[in-house]
């Protein structure tokens, strides 16, 4: 769909009313790019100010009576209808202006005032390994999350749908459920081989300092290949890496430094490089502010960094390339390293009671205990009270390793205290849709691995562009999965991913 | 006057909008200091229409119909008239309301679009050294610009005053000419002396090349010397130095280590630290978005820059602290360098055709020649035709140079095209308030020259913040320089400090 000239007037408002919010959005991400980048401490009071009102000025346009009589004018006229450009634009914009305004202003508000209060006692709780203490905060959280499933999906038998549905639109616990269970099950069992092998790779290249500034031009050197524009776009550092796809011609990632070793930093790296090279493909140029410019879900956006972060940075392929690169930039420390060991490092599994400290298989573990707790928190089926023991059972069940404190278990992530339910499971829908990607692009891409053994990654970054990153909002992410892969999601080709990762290093 | 509490109903929500229209201007503020520091260059376009939609939202907000009813509301209330602050507050909301309203949106909106040409005509013209290009150009600028004048304050005798008072509240160009006419003689006899003299100190220390990355970490210890709070502000690197006081706890100064030596990058800090020292020491706390948390004019900012680049930073005394310390910072170069040849090098005079190359002397007599000539084109007298002959001219009078061609004369600024009139007198009335201040400050700090001799500049930055920025814009600069220093602005302080600088140097 080209953009306004041809657009009936009610169209072309709306999309112009749309891209007003959208340019205020920009600015919002602007003011928390610099905030954890360079803003001075002693502005963060006056930042908070800004945001807020930012923030507003948004919602007050996404919101707005006009946009909602727009969208009705434009959802009745029939050639618009049948555009499927066009089309897509509308579903999307009609889920959004929804979302905006179904849920009343006085929940929203204490949504954000609970949820600020409930953060800082999290905060206490975890410190003080009191899960009693934050139990309370826990189940007026998980309440007024309730009620705002409530608001947006009335009556629905799975009110937690309705809160996954602001990170993966379309998607249903029901389906993730029915692809999580066998992924889960045959996990604990890969696991349990590797366990069985009594192998334990050598660690030691994950401890080789090297630095900082050298590894931010390794890491610059790397986006460079996977074809991420740097006029268009920066890497800086951070405490947590993060990808802020902020404006058009403007998506920066960050990365870290911290620790030793080299192989950690580069990864966060990749990750937001996966995300910045979605961010960058979208068609912001004619679509800004439209959900024709703009990423499907946090699934979807997930699996284009995990696919760059494991698929390709985890692979032998890639390190042949790299290794070479690496010490050229890094210096003499990797002399003696070769591309075994980083292979059998970047692919230990190393069972942990932390999820953010785990590896690429167990990873995955721990977000699916996360999703059945949360969906069993929203739908009263667990109590807040009984979160420690089922939280601890699982776990051992999972991952066989018995949790000696809560600080080390259900007190480890902050999400649920400021209300983000539904975030969790998004994490490994991006593992599973990267592998399922993955196998059907090295079907059609069958020089990948050669490519990738040079440093040739711009054909796969193509690839996603055409197949992925051109569509924005165009297709749910079901759709665009049985349309480029040929079959809906499954867990198949995640677990053939990860077995023939494993297999060479444990020998199984 | 405390903050909101006490504050009747009117004037709270006055004070409440006005503080919401500066935030919006402090989010512009960010977007623009982005944009000269670490903005991909792609995301320029997108950059300009944030810019352009935070510029509008602030003006609405400014310019909006309640501020006015508010104003009227408060300016009939004796209680607000009586409080001394209140009453400037108002006096001052009331210009700036006036100044938002005046001018026809048709004319501001001319005014830009006809500028932005005229930029685009300017840079064209001084490449090709082609005046008569750009002529009709600059007519039309000031014709818009006379027009504005009219709307400011229709039926003057003097429309530049109405220009002038954006830069300079309150100021006239009568009282200018009449501190500029004995400078312009004076100076031009003591540059004559110089030149008679024969002497050409050693500018070698000038050339001294040394590590940028060094350099900033000069240039960080001396701006925490100076009292300039780095966790409240930063220093970073752009093309072109400024100061950007954006917002509450949040300062940020740029420099630039381009070109050999360590001097002029020093200076530009310095210069910027000294902006940002009143921008840190203003009441923003407590008024932001007043009148009360604002500075008072440019030439009290610019005497604030000057005061620390040329009064301390051109000193025998600020070097006898700070060539260790740079010695210990910038390396071996500076070891054969002594304070004598830092002295000499920072008080060379150097008649030049370009403004931004001239020294601290010469650099008023090219500001003098830009009044007067800006003045003469905004009454008439003087024809855009007509420019490049007066300007040689008076030049050659002044400066004892025959202007060889326009690029280097009439050409070489781009104020004008863009329509920036009223602007250039603040930069030598800077150096005026900063000589003046500079004596009193000397009468009532007795030990300041052996202060600065070890290095203690606080004393200097604590005088300045209690009688110079704590106040805001309580006073009017004219009523500042009488009750500070007990005198109108005159043209001795500087003349005697000039006199009294150069006179080693040159043996005069």
């Amino acid at each position: 769909m080209p953009p306004t000239p041809t657009r009936p007037p009610h169209y072309a408002e709306l999309c112009g009313l749309l891209k007003e919010a959208a340019t205020l959005g920009s600015i919002g991400s602007l003011l928390g790019w610099d905030q954890e980048t360079y803003m001075p401490p002693a502005a963060a009071g006056h930042r908070a100010q800004q945001q807020a009102l930012v923030a507003g000025l948004v919602h007050e346009r996404q919101s707005s009576p006009r946009v909602g009589e727009l969208l009705q004018a434009c959802e009745a006229d029939p050639a618009l209808r049948q555009d499927p450009a066009a089309a897509a634009n509308l579903r999307e914009m009609r889920r959004d202006y929804d979302r905006a305004t179904k849920v009343p202003t006085d929940l929203v508000a204490e949504l954000a005032r609970t949820g600020s209060l409930a953060q800082e006692a999290w905060k206490d709780a975890r410190a003080r390994n009191d899960f009693p203490a934050f139990a309370p905060w826990l189940t007026k959280m998980m309440t007024l999350s309730r009620r705002k499933a409530d608001c947006l999906a009335p009556g629905s038998p799975e009110p937690y749908d309705a809160l996954l549905d602001e990170y993966e639109p379309g998607m249903t616990a029901k389906e993730i459920a029915a692809v999580f269970a066998p992924l889960r099950d045959r996990l604990a069992q890969l696991i349990g081989r590797v366990r069985a092998s009594g192998r334990t790779p050598d660690q030691s290249v994950l401890k080789i300092r090297t630095d900082p500034q050298q590894q931010h031009r390794f890491g610059e050197l790397v986006l460079k290949a996977m074809g991420f524009d740097l006029s268009a776009g920066r890497l800086d550092v951070t405490t947590h890496p993060f990808c802020s796809g902020m404006a058009p011609g403007d998506t920066r990632l960050t990365t870290r430094y911290t620790g030793e070793g080299f192989l950690e930093p580069l990864y966060g790296t990749m990750h937001e490089g996966g995300h910045g090279l979605y961010e960058q493909g979208l068609p912001k140029a004619d679509h800004f502010g439209e959900p024709l410019g703009e990423a499907i879900s946090l699934g979807i956006h997930e699996s284009q960094s995990r696919m760059w972060e494991n698929f390709v940075g985890r692979g032998r392929a890639f390190w042949e390339w790299a290794l070479p690169e690496a010490r050229r930039l890094l210096g003499p420390a990797l002399e003696p390293v070769t591309v075994d060991a980083v292979y059998a490092a970047a692919n230990t599994v190393r069972p942990s009671f932390i999820r953010v400290e785990s590896d690429e298989s167990t990873y995955n573990l721990h977000i699916m205990l996360r999703f059945e707790i949360e969906r069993a928190l929203i739908s009263g089926d667990l109590r807040a009270d009984d979160l420690p023991g089922v939280w601890n059972e699982r776990f051992e069940s999972y991952l066989g390793l018995k949790v000696p404190d809560d600080r080390r278990g259900c007190l480890q992530d902050v999400h649920w205290s400021f209300g983000l339910v539904g975030y969790f499971p998004t994490y490994t829908l991006g593992n599973l849709y990267a592998a399922q990607l993955w196998e059907m692009i090295n079907r059609q891409l069958p020089g990948l691995e050669s490519d990738i053994r040079r440093g040739e990654l711009i054909p796969l970054r193509d690839w996603l562009r055409a197949n992925i990153h051109a569509h924005g909002k165009r297709y749910r992410a079901a759709e665009l999965c049985q349309r480029v892969t040929g079959r809906p999601l499954s867990s198949d080709p995640l677990l053939r991913h990860l077995e023939s990762r494993l297999a060479p290093v444990y020998g199984l």
